[in-house]
């Protein structure tokens, strides 16, 4: 079958001819009907050959799609024909983290050698692929995997960022985004349909700003040196109670922790450049903000977001490309020039 | 294998002997260690025999512990020779509720045939036993099987029993637990050791009453006519904050529905008669009062439980029993006759 | 100045002048801007004369909003001619509950002799009210106090019920509203902003079920004997995550209880006849159901419902009278003839 | 009367007689039975003179008790004679952070020129002191006014900055606590009694350490270069569920990140040098570990205290003076010669 592999570091991936995957006990393999390319698999790609973390080649894709082909022996409670999108923050499903569904957190996935299809198994950019566990499905129903595909990380990541902070999100309140990309548009759709707060959206063109309002911002804010003053223009004293920052680099985590009020949350969900850090000591802000960077998210939240899109709730804006043009999708990904989330479609 | 069996409802429990089990695909085998005996197994054993749920002869035990003795194709992450506690409230792992530990609320158990062992399934009271997931095992380390098998259900009912329960109960505030038996005298011991809050206990005689004090309870009330007033006493006009009814029975849930103050919990943890119910009215309790009946535990609640075990915190009354005293177990546990918890221990 | 009163309990209310009253230390005097009636006026209105509850002759109006008009010594913090709304649950402001917002659950209110206005101190149906802190007190802003005043209880009662609620309404979860009318229909609309969940409205005549379509419900299901059957033809196994009960008669209570799922919320708001129950055992309805029935709201949730409405997000229906047909907004209350809520409007 | 006053910054204070103070309107009178003696009263007695936030000359002493001696018009519900706790975090008791307890984080507080008794007000370092509303007393009972009056801020401060974190520390989780000082002290006795974790205590000397374990620390660490790796060695690779930073200089700060594990929490308490700050960035610590920096604690926080000390839970070691020795006091504090809390007696 084909599959788009990171094959050597440093060079851009590439469409291979592999062997097709047959299920082991417990495991179920599937008929790829859609997968998601990330920024976070360009920087994979990117990393350094000496010490790459993951097996080489291997395949990528950890937002993932299928229709059930075959289940491994002692695999219940799923039939094959089922369309389904995969739950791909792997954990061993028995630790004190994933038996709450935090499976993101495994406490013993590095020991056992545990890891998401596309960041160290073999990943859905491809015609087949196997799942671990029937435990990391989540049926589809009638949800298009194209569109759906890509929120099993661009909408369960900023899901599972901003349901801890709902209950401070009551009437009154502002919640800003930072960025309104892949993800940031995403949560601005969240936060719209969660809470009854004032969503503000920043970025760092009109056009993105243009389209934040598009998917329900309030009010839009360019992302320059006057940003924090802009925001609170707005707020006034008070400040905003939420603030997600999806792009976490220096200026916008600086900007976040100045805009946050007292008691307020500051969410870290960009990745930045690996070195950014917000600076939270006693006089440096409001009294109690209280500053996380989560991580992908839960297993039960997948569903949540599944069904908040099966509400109509959540759209993802998707540029489809088959797996013939795949690496396409990448080299256009590594260059900013896409409108909304590459989905690889294979046929 | 020698198995303690109901075989016909109405009758007591046999021993027999039965094949030793093999594990599927997914499946572990254990060599069992420690087996508890429960009030809800005499319930079972005496349920008419026409309409009776389960498939007969079925194994008794829902409490169980064992050493990993053969681990079926696909099980990873668990080697043989650990010893572990069964998890009973078997889930599908896969929905919604079991996505989050909650499987004793498995919203597919009946669709796909999922049963606890003891309750379904062939249960923990043999020389074998199998488990149907890894999941379903959490390592004992160093506690005693003996000791730690009755908190698979004894520990973890009263503990997701209180747990909702914590954020209420700080200091100044009562919390009363009617029914100082298997189940309830741990709820004594983890309401002193998880909250500030006085500890009120209940019983019918003063033989109980002085266990309750054994155990932990600051104050102990006579679950008589007078009891609400009793409880009154001590509380206050305020009453208590938290009330649970290890009991179950009509007066005991009016009794439990009379003592709780504003804002208070009544949480229904004794099966009572089965038809007993609390009365909740606009204008029949204080304001806000929240009463619930749940059932068993989560996943995650049986790790901590353990944990505070191990932490030297709960400490279970038990009375061990060989497998071939195991029929004698349960005739002394039918007639009342037990200090503590029945326990059968295959050599 | 005009107030309307209750002179003689089991006759309708009487337009009489009274003496205009003077701010005490810490009171704040208000000019009313509006007055709301309510059904539990009528039911005060027609309670036996002897052992009414309050004192006699009484200005009705628990419902108030009005302009400072002038403060006692020791008011700060409030400037003559803002408008406000008057949070009427009050309380002694120092107890462990009202130190929370919880006014309305205040312990020593009946110690001190501390009730709200119109419900044991004179109340908002006249030319002028005493507030008797500032702390009661909430600024209205722009919003029109005649559409404002009945979110004082008509919005703050549904919306204290829901919000404990809020954190179970997750995607994919259904909440039903029984009752529709004054508080229901707001409930209807606060579950609609505040959650991502189904709304299905019950109702006794098309007309009322017409209303809460409008209001926002998804779903009408008509309040008769197959109700709950028609809620879980919606909800499927899994029934209603949250069932607000705004009547509180024996066959809703029975209804709520019915529809309820595993884990789910059942929350009495309505009065009912003042003897009906819900029935809570252990086999009586889905594992750990929570009933509770709430009154009226904190003062922190009335600052969040007047926020929303800001927002534009609560609009209740309204019918406005001059003081001097007060008296027949009352007669039309009792008649229940009254599309939206009464609010007297003293010019 | 006499009272200990701020004259000049950066001068000692001074025992001097000043006039006795009259309740004005909703005001309330104390004969003080103790104050204590803070560190950040050592911190404002050496502020720059210029800028410096307070009227001069001030009296000190944020912390304060007494009895009743006289009550305000309009001051109603508490009796002279009462022996009481001040609540010194005064907000306007009227904005959406006070009605939920909050006045430490009154958002009206600076328009309004509100500020605490010994930080803006006369404090309670005198014979007698006024308190502002009644809202801000609490009734001691039988609780001793000196070992009591530590409890409105050193009791309260880690109560507050602990309480959000109960959730989190569950049976298995380790609590680190970093200073066994003031509040230090009491933050372990508060971890052993409100919490099953255990406790491991950090300070920079074997006595201080001793302290910690005497108070109920289950494990100690010498704060140094190795304290990082000392902890990790105690906790494994989980890490810490909360760290509370009593002291919150860089080197406890960073520290406290580096123990911290997945999910978990760091709290800083102590004030450091003011310009200290945690780093947190996606890669920088465990996943989703959140930090926060609260200010003193709420209102309801305060009678929970007060509750646990009843309980006997909680005991601050104090040194006693008398008025007359005030100074001294001060001296002793500022040189760090004190075992436990100065609290200052008027006789």
């Amino acid at each position: 079958m084909k599959a788009i592999q990171v094959v050597k570091p440093g060079n851009p991936p590439e469409l291979r001819e592999v062997d097709k995957p047959t299920p082991g006990p417990g495991q179920v393999l599937l008929k790829v009907s859609a997968a998601g390319a990330c920024h976070s698999d360009d920087f994979v790609l990117n990393l350094p050959e000496e010490g790459f973390p993951y097996p080489l080649p291997m395949t990528l894709g950890h937002e993932g799609a299928g229709v059930v082909a075959e289940v491994g022996t002692g695999v219940t409670g799923i039939s094959e024909g089922t369309s389904v999108a995969v739950y791909g923050a792997w954990g061993c499903g028995v630790c004190h983290f994933c038996s709450r569904g935090f499976e993101n957190y495994c406490s013993r996935a590095a020991e056992l050698g545990i890891a998401p299809p596309g960041l160290g198994n073999e990943g859905a950019m491809a015609e087949y692929m196997i799942v671990d566990s029937p435990r990391h499905l989540v049926p589809l129903g009638d949800l298009d995997p194209t569109a759906a595909v890509p929120l099993t990380d661009a909408g369960l990541t900023p899901y599972h960022a901003i349901k801890p902070s709902l209950p401070k999100l009551v009437g009154g309140t502002t919640a800003v985004v930072i960025g309104a990309g892949g993800l940031g548009h995403v949560g601005i759709q969240l936060l719209r349909h969660l809470t009854p707060s004032r969503v503000i959206a920043l970025d760092v063109s009109e056009e993105k700003l243009a389209f934040a309002r598009e998917v329900g911002a309030h009010e839009v804010v360019l992302s320059d040196a006057d940003a924090v003053a802009n925001v609170r223009k707005i707020t006034g004293a008070e400040g905003a109670t939420a603030v997600f920052d999806f792009v976490g680099l220096q200026p916008t985590l600086d900007a976040a922790m100045g805009m946050a009020g007292t008691m307020g949350d500051v969410v870290i969900v960009g990745i930045g450049d690996g070195v950014a850090a917000a600076k939270v000591g006693f006089f440096t802000q409001p009294f109690e903000v209280s500053v996380r960077a989560p991580y992908w998210g839960a297993r039960d939240e997948l569903i949540e977001v599944l069904d908040l899109a099966r509400d109509g709730v959540l759209e993802v804006a998707v540029e489809k490309f088959s797996l013939d043009d795949g690496v396409e999708a990448y080299r256009r990904l590594a260059a900013n020039d896409l409108r909304g989330r590459a989905v690889v479609v294979p046929d």
